[in-house]
């Protein structure tokens, strides 16, 4: 890689308490002093590999190409679990295999997954001199890293990878004119954000052949019947629907949070229903 | 700007459990490879547009010349608010026409606010190829201030707006020997910082002909009559008045938390009277 | 220092909710555009010397040679407490004198502890020209750190400083077959992190003559009786001592938090016996 300043981001479980954190840039910056680090989030709650999985097939996208994305949520650091190194056209990742590329790797999206090769980390010319049981963030992730910034093939990592650790990623379900899907994450606005793509929804059938459709939105107790443009469309405290900046449905409240007033939490179900209504009945 | 590392500072009320600010970095770094992206904080409370605003006039005078400056606290996001570009002669300033400038266009330092041309920004060849209604800072705030610390002028991203939106920001009150004003942000430490500034209370008249003056500064049912010039001057854990680092009065407690220990929140009401003592009593 | 990204660290108690760290860094970019400025954790608790002491000691040596260290852990801030400026032959470190290089200047671990020449700040040419009473990391700590990073020397600083403030630093007790530590920390996982070095352990004596020996793990009400390579090796949720990526003892719980499941906090004492096993009985 010639990018004089190449990007590496990171995705963590380490929170900012700590130095685990600051330590990984020390790390990076020791083996390429031009390298600019970038926080992708430190906040996923602890060892939860499905939230990791999610938040760097968000995020990933709005990187420019060659960036390298370091995930280290990793319940099973100092276990026989495999590190890994990957490459795709636009990007590289560099984690456990433990499934926290899985959303990458399934079409949960409206785009088809990227074609990506992937080493097993072996070469340990690429890491820290001395290794812990507890942090290979520090000493095996981070340096992999930066040697991959300076321009080191993925090829020199390790072997080849056929097959990664997959964790099932739920993909919502059309039956005719009803979509049911799920909540898979909670935002810091306490916005509800679902696996249902806008394309998704353009995909229901309508339930009769009446002209103008009609949406019936379900989720715990609250129902819907719109789609809104903006959260200010709805009053003040209003539960809404919308589709919001990764492209699927959030949950929201217009000045307050989903999360708290209407109950809903990751995993709660929502069912999305078209229907017709004839307009010409008198 | 031929700068070849400018700032972009980023004031959002986005917190950072979710990958929204790494995101924006994502996008700056692709358009300017060479930007410095800095933190100013990510804890504004959620659609708090009154502390959006101090926290970027407090901050703001300490970036060197040329830095840009990207508020995005932003409950009218999606809706008709207007996004505008903003230049004095020491910065730029990028963020909804919510207010969010207020305290920066208004006098309420000792220092006149400064001249500030805006723009409307509204062309698109600036923006994210697609535009969400959610999320402005990642799709038009966000390009916007890269394109700027490229050198794009601030008139090719829109047409000049004369008159922005301002909040009532609240003045302290004088009268004679009695200056009456409020708590404007509560800090980490549970330090009361006041809108009080130095020069404000210089400006306090004595009640008397007497030589000594002495204060009584009132704030809820806390009762001080000096000054400290340090935290450590006090004994630990009793409540003391300071001039803090934003040159405002401040209510702290030595070693503790003046929120916590003295129940202080923001708009709570403080008085300093000036009294004067005639000394040669008998 | 001609390197020309030199990295300069922040270690706080400013805690990230207003603009105290952003201001730091914009300070310091004014006075050097080309440093890297790393945040190691604004996270110590406010006015907690011991943990920012032991933050810095843990996380320093992770850095490149000629990382400068600010530490603002400062509750005498405004009294007469020194500032300092401290060098290595790996590092600076930049503080108020008050005992947050205890860590470093003490030997808690394996190595020896590194020379350091020290200088009392005092040179107000490196400062901000104007300097408040309580916020001196962004008016002396930060720009003095910035000039040190662009080369000054450190006796343009000030005068040299023959001994430094230091708190006692916890040491372990060896006796015989029995070694007494406390906790130091706990990190954001929960995980105890104790005073205990390896080799310290490896120091032990046995109780007997056997061949086998044991150890046996006391903290509070839990007892271990072996060390884990890895938090995997035990049931989920159950407790585990390890030695963890400082390369002391650290006591967790599988998936969980030791905080919580097992009530510890810094200061408990733990104990470490190591018993022999006479193994060819009957």
């Amino acid at each position: 890689m010639s990018d004089p300043s190449p990007i590496i981001t990171l995705t963590t479980d380490f929170g900012i308490r700590d130095t685990y954190v600051g330590v990984m840039k020390g790390v990076i910056l020791g083996i390429n002093p031009n390298a600019q680090v970038v926080d992708l989030t430190h906040a996923v709650p602890p060892q939860d590999i499905y939230e990791a999985a999610f938040s760097i097939y968000a995020a990933h996208s709005y990187f420019p190409k060659g960036t390298i994305h370091v995930i280290v949520v990793d319940p099973g650091v100092g276990s026989t679990r495999r590190a890994i190194a990957c490459q795709t056209d636009n990007a590289f990742f560099v984690c456990p295999d433990n499934g926290v590329l899985s959303s990458l790797l399934q079409s949960t999206g409206d785009e088809a997954p990227q074609p990506m090769n992937a080493v097993e980390i072996q070469n340990k010319a690429y890491y820290l001199p001395e290794v812990s049981n507890t942090f290979h963030g520090r000493d095996i992730f981070a340096p992999v890293a930066a040697h991959l910034s300076l321009g080191v093939p993925l090829e020199d990592i390790g072997a080849p990878v056929q097959t990664l650790v997959q964790l099932p990623i739920q993909v919502p379900q059309l039956s005719g004119n009803t979509l049911t899907g799920q909540i898979v994450k909670i935002d810091r606005f306490g916005n509800a954000i679902t696996n249902i793509s806008e394309s998704a929804i353009a995909g229901l059938e309508s339930a009769s052949t009446g002209e103008i459709s009609a949406y019936e939105i379900r989720i715990g107790s609250v129902r819907l019947n719109r789609f809104n443009r903006a959260y200010a469309e709805s009053g003040v405290g209003k539960p809404l629907a919308i589709i919001g900046s990764s492209g699927v449905l959030e949950i929201a409240v217009n000045g307050g949070s989903a999360e708290k007033q209407l109950g809903l939490k990751r995993e709660d179900v929502i069912v999305i229903r078209k229907i017709g209504r004839s307009c010409q009945k008198i």
